[in-house]
Formats: C-alpha cells, sequence, structure tokens
C-alpha cells in the first residue's frame, strides 16, 4: 500500500473487528463509543506506514497501531475530563454523555488494553514495544501536567512551552513510526531516526495548530478562530508576543489575558493585533518551518528507498500545508 | 527471610529508594504521598516471600513487589475519586489534598510507573510478569464496574457478589504471590497453584472484611462498626440475608436498604436482628472458612518444604484471625 487513505481504511477495519462491546457495559460502552468518534487516524496510519517502510507488511503493524490509537484515544476521555470539554470532534464527552467517574474507570481499562495488545509480538519486540509505550505515555502525562501548570504561571519560557507540547503532542508522533519501525525490526539507529522524524513533525504540527487556531480561514477552519486566545491559552504566538513587545502592549496583553472579556469578538482583533505588531506570526511560521525541515534532513540520511522518502515527505508536507 | 515484619521493612526501604519526587513537581508530589500513608502492605509482602519459597532472593522481587504497591495505589486514588471519600488511612485523600483533577493524572502516571518496574526483568520473565499485570489490572477495573453497577441493582445474586470481590480485591493477591512465583523462574503449575491459593486466601480477606465491617469488636476495629449497613452496601450478609429471610423481614430489610436513616444506631441494629434471624453471619463464617480451606488444601499440594508450607499457612491464620 501506498495511499494514506487505504492504511485508514483497513486499520479502520481492524479496530472494528477488535474493539468490541464486553461485559460489563457500563465500562466497555464508553470504550467503544470514543473509539468510533472518528478523527483523522494519523498515529496508527504513521504506524501501519513506517512498517512498510522498513520492509514488514502493515498487517503486522494492526495491534502496535491500534495500541497507539486506543492510548491516545485514553488521554483525551481524561484530558477532556480536566478540561471540563463539553464536545469531542463534535460529539459529547465520555464524561459528558455517562459522568466523570466512567470516563476515569473507562479511561483506565483503555491505557491497560492499549499494553495487553503488544502481548500479539514475540520477545524481544514486545518488550521493545511495551518499554517504548511506557516511556512516552509517562512523558505524555508530564506533558498534560506542564500544561495544567502553565495556566497559573506567568513566567512561562519559549523553551518550556517546547518541552511541554513536545511530551503532550509530538512523542507519542515519534513513538508511532518508532513502534511500526520496531515491528519490521529495523536497526536501532533507524529506528530512533524516524522517532525524531516523528516527534519534529509533531513539533511542527503543534505548531501549526496554535497558528491555524489564531489565523486560520474561519471557511475551512473547523473550530472557532481565535479560541486559545478566548481561553487565555498561553500558546508560542502569545509568549513570543510578550517577548518582543513593547512594555506598553506588554502589559496590555497581559491585561487582556488576565480577564474573561464579554466581547471575544473585540478580544480576538485587539489580541491579534499585538501578535502581529511583534510579528509572533512570522516567528511561529519560522519555527514551523525549522522543526519540518530538521525532521526532512532526517529523512535524507535513512537507508530507505527513494519512493518511501517521498512517501513520508508527502506526509509531512499534507500535515503542513493543511487549512484544519 | 522469614519474618513478615522484616520483609515488609526491606520492602519500604526500597520504596523509599525507588519513589522520590521528581519533575514536574505536581504531578509527582500525590504519587510519593500517597505511596508514604502506610498500610499494611500485605501483597508486596506476598510477592517478596512467595519469590523465596520459589527458591531465589526476595531482592530479585523487590521491582515486581514495588509494581504491585504502586498499582494497588493507584487504584486507590481512583476509586476513592470515584467514592468521593475524603479520607485514606486516616488522612486526606489524593483528590480531597489536591484536587480531582491531579487525582486522575496522578493515577495515570502510577499506573504507567508499574508497568516501567517490570523493565527490570529480562525476556520471559519481564514478558510473564507484564501479562500477568494486565490481565489483574483489567479484571480490577471491571470488579470496581460491577461494583458500581451493583448499587443501582436490585436482582445481585451471591455468584455474582463473589466475582465482584474476586476481581476487585482477590486477584492481586493471586497476582502478587504468582509474580513472586515468576521472579522465581517456578512451575507454570507452581505458578499457577499459588495464584489460586492467593486468590482463594483474598476472597476469604474480603468476606472477613465484610464480616467484620458489621460484627467486629469496635474496641480493635478500626473503622465504624456497621458502615456498610449505613452505607446500604449489598454486601454478602445483606444479599445473605435477602435470600433466607420471611417475606416479611426481606421487605422490611429491602426498606431500611432504601433510606438514608437519621439515627444509624437503630438502623444497624435492625438491620443486624434481620441478618441474625436469617443465619447470615452463620453463612459467611462458612463462605470464608470454605474459601480458606480451598487455599490450605492447595498448599498441601505444592511441592514445597514444609517450612515454606508453614509460612504460608501461618500468613493466611494471621489474616483470618484478625479483628481489624
Amino acid at each position: 500500500m501506498t495511499n494514506i487513505a487505504q492504511y485508514r481504511e483497513t486499520f479502520l477495519e481492524y479496530l472494528q473487528e477488535k474493539i468490541v462491546l464486553t461485559e460489563p457495559k457500563n465500562l466497555y460502552e464508553p470504550v467503544v463509543y470514543i473509539l468510533q468518534l472518528g478523527g483523522k487516524r494519523l498515529r496508527p496510519v504513521l504506524t501501519l506506514m513506517t512498517a512498510e517502510i522498513f520492509g514488514t507488511s502493515h498487517k503486522n503493524a494492526l495491534d502496535a497501531a491500534l495500541a497507539v490509537e486506543v492510548f491516545h484515544n485514553f488521554s483525551l476521555v481524561h484530558d477532556d475530563i480536566m478540561d471540563d470539554a463539553p464536545l469531542r470532534r463534535g460529539k459529547e464527552t465520555v464524561h459528558e454523555k455517562w459522568d466523570i467517574n466512567t470516563g476515569i474507570l473507562s479511561g483506565d481499562v483503555m491505557l491497560i488494553l492499549a499494553y495487553q495488545l503488544f502481548e500479539n509480538y514475540e520477545g524481544e519486540t514486545f518488550r521493545a514495544l511495551a518499554k517504548l509505550f511506557s516511556k512516552t505515555a509517562i512523558e505524555v502525562c508530564e506533558g498534560q501536567q506542564y500544561d495544567v501548570d502553565f495556566e497559573t504561571r506567568n513566567d512561562v519560557t519559549i523553551p518550556e512551552y517546547l518541552k511541554m507540547i513536545e511530551y503532550k503532542t509530538a512523542v507519542l508522533v515519534g513513538a508511532a513510526m518508532k513502534m511500526g519501525a520496531l515491528v519490521a525490526k529495523a536497526s536501532e539507529k533507524e529506528a530512533q531516526d524516524i522517532y525524531d522524524f516523528g516527534r519534529y513533525l509533531g513539533l511542527a504540527f503543534q505548531l501549526q495548530d496554535d497558528y491555524l487556531d489564531a489565523y486560520g480561514d474561519p471557511k475551512t477552519f473547523g473550530k472557532q478562530v481565535g479560541g486559545d486566545i478566548i481561553e487565555n491559552k498561553k500558546t508560542y504566538l502569545y509568549l513570543k508576543a510578550l517577548e518582543n513587545s513593547s512594555q506598553e502592549d506588554k502589559e496590555k496583553l497581559l491585561h487582556l489575558f488576565s480577564i474573561q472579556s464579554e466581547d471575544s469578538t473585540e478580544k480576538v482583533k485587539a489580541v491579534k493585533e499585538i501578535f502581529n505588531k511583534s510579528k509572533a506570526p512570522e516567528a511561529i511560521k519560522k519555527a514551523i518551518e525549522d522543526h519540518t525541515s530538521k525532521a526532512f534532513q532526517l529523512l535524507e540520511t535513512l537507508n530507505i528507498g527513494t519512493k518511501e522518502k517521498q512517501l513520508l515527505k508527502a506526509f509531512g508536507e499534507q500535515l503542513m500545508n493543511r487549512t484544519v
């Protein structure tokens, strides 16, 4: 397979087959619900694709891909409780449709189910997958904690912010790809390089998210443009603007981010003016490009075929040129 | 070592050494807190003891023992949120001392840390430990779900209740012992037998808990005697009384368990009268004895030394003769 849509299709078939309702129903119904809510399925597709790039059938990577997706959804269920989010992919979140206790316990069981999926691999592959998974899962928890901590801190630096999004988002993209490499028994060096490729791409992806949230086209962007600003989220744009603004603008920005504005349109406009004056959009675009080109440089050094490199590059470019 | 107090001491030293505060502090402070709250440390002691019984030093089992204890505490943190419990071992619960979000995330990271501790074992031992752990952890979640489901059900049967306490409590006792056997590379048969020994003992232990909660000596019993009755908990005593009472007593009991009584002393007295008339205390004592003797019968068939058998038997008898 060389087609992303095909990988997604195959993955979704496998998910339907494996994630079925068992007893106790009140525990597993939310698991089936969240896993069938949709989503781009980027991470499992990357696992399947990477397995084939390193020379094994994507079929051998289906369980690892499913583990990644189940883990990702575990983190969504628990994060949505913590963020008090009513909606996920346009549908009710688990704790909203059921209750917080159900969200906690169904999330817990998903985390364990993810580990169990690795049991379908033998010996050293099982060990390598479980070890990578634990390391990644702990980083994701730490990233979530840093994100929570940042809400009440006024001295967050850009390196701290980058570490937070690396842990919360990028390492799982790297791990998804590395799992494909592990299943294909790629060398340690190759597995590490593809991990870093995914990690850089994940960082670029999250920065792109920050950018689109403020500067995306309202016609094509799925969510409300300016949502991060309305919620006083300390994104890269905000931190960069604070760094590069005049004392006056800095104070204005700090003030705007200390209030819950009633007129959100006015607030978004005022904040974006400060962002623009400080050249924060240019800075974030440069950061996106830097991380993307780090990923592509790594790709060049990889000992894989030209066709495979092109596939990965196309995938990366597609991610970076998205408007959603 | 042949002394339970010594195993506990060694375990606590290891816990102190391994569970230390790292960044982000807001994530790991609750982990250190809950793991240092105390408790009997029964499960990790069983892991260490079983490892030595099957011929390896307890030192080789310290990581497995710690994994069991970390997992047990993960389940306490999440269960306490679900039960809205303010106190644990006489101190504030994690979600009470911090908040629910902290309890969720710190619990999550403990579940992953437990898995990570198995990485200190090589090849097949790692695999066997992680596999047993996942199976057990899923059963513990399912047991918790059944417990929640039973709160709103009026048709819970005794076999269902026994399955619930087996999953919620007993399988982790069995798994704690089996892990000791796995570390000692005992045969599959031996590992399975010691698992069943622990599981039967765990069942007897939980039934003993039910009994003591209603019939314990207020002078020596740590908690409020009658607590389960006040909270309308459908324990073995309650289910047995429903099964064996006259229609009149049955309706009276159902009524008593449908209200939040203001005079709890009166309620406890009235409920215990029905328990007594139905011979529920005798029935639960017999169930405790049955499970204990199943455990001891298994012990007889085990291919271990007489001294080792005596140690396990003494441990079992100590558990069953407790007043706390």
